[in-house]
């Protein structure tokens, strides 16, 4: 079977220290501050990204082992599949949050609306741009 | 160093065979349609899908090798770093697309809007969701 390899590129620092705290969704944690640390050797790949108000990210959920193709979403009556909701318990344990960008100090991206464990790893940051992520 | 390990849940079929047909984002290929294959080991992932007007797919850049911290964006008169810009030439050889779902087949996903390679791999679908993912 084919695999990938993927590598973090940096941390997530969050309040969240445990499981149970984290919300379920960023409508939940509206608000929250985080940080992000990119590490080093990426630096120079954050050129720019002050000019952006929101920013994608995407993190491994890193204390999540196992999956199942059957979710229980919160509020909701019935399951359903984990491809129609954003459980943590997927076949590939990627994450995403579109996060507020507040500021940025070197490596560190102050970033608000966290809903991710405290020493997340993040694998990605791409900008959110309206013409192409924002739909009806 | 730590690596993460991701695995192909299905593939994405597409009109572009070559990858100067790619369009550089999906605002230019508007309407454009496609079809995605999600394997049947875990078709009933995909229950309750139908529900959601537009999805989020990743999906993994397979014939990209290198990376770039520093981008050129079409159109932009200065370089930039990477995790400012959606090129594919990541760290992490993962995309994201927003995709406007038209039907379900079983495991085949009619789609529209799609950007990328014919064949390419997709690692995960999530629902879009307004109050999460639309942003000013």
């Amino acid at each position: 079977m084919i695999k990938y390899e993927i590598i973090p590129i940096g941390k997530i620092y969050t309040p969240y220290k445990r499981r149970y705290q984290v919300p379920r969704q960023t409508i939940y944690s509206s608000g929250v501050e985080g940080t992000i640390e990119i590490y080093k050797h990426y630096l120079e790949g954050l050129k720019g990204i002050e000019r952006f108000k929101h920013i994608i990210i995407l993190f491994y959920f890193d204390r999540i082992e196992k999956y199942s193709l059957i979710a229980r979403p919160p509020g909701s009556d019935s399951p359903r599949g984990v491809f129609a909701t954003r459980s943590p318990y997927r076949p590939n344990h990627i994450g995403l949050s579109i996060l507020r960008l507040i500021s940025i100090d070197e490596n560190l991206l102050k970033v608000r609306d966290v809903d991710m464990l405290n020493g997340t790893p993040v694998i990605d940051i791409k900008p959110y741009v309206a013409e192409l992520d924002k739909k009806q």
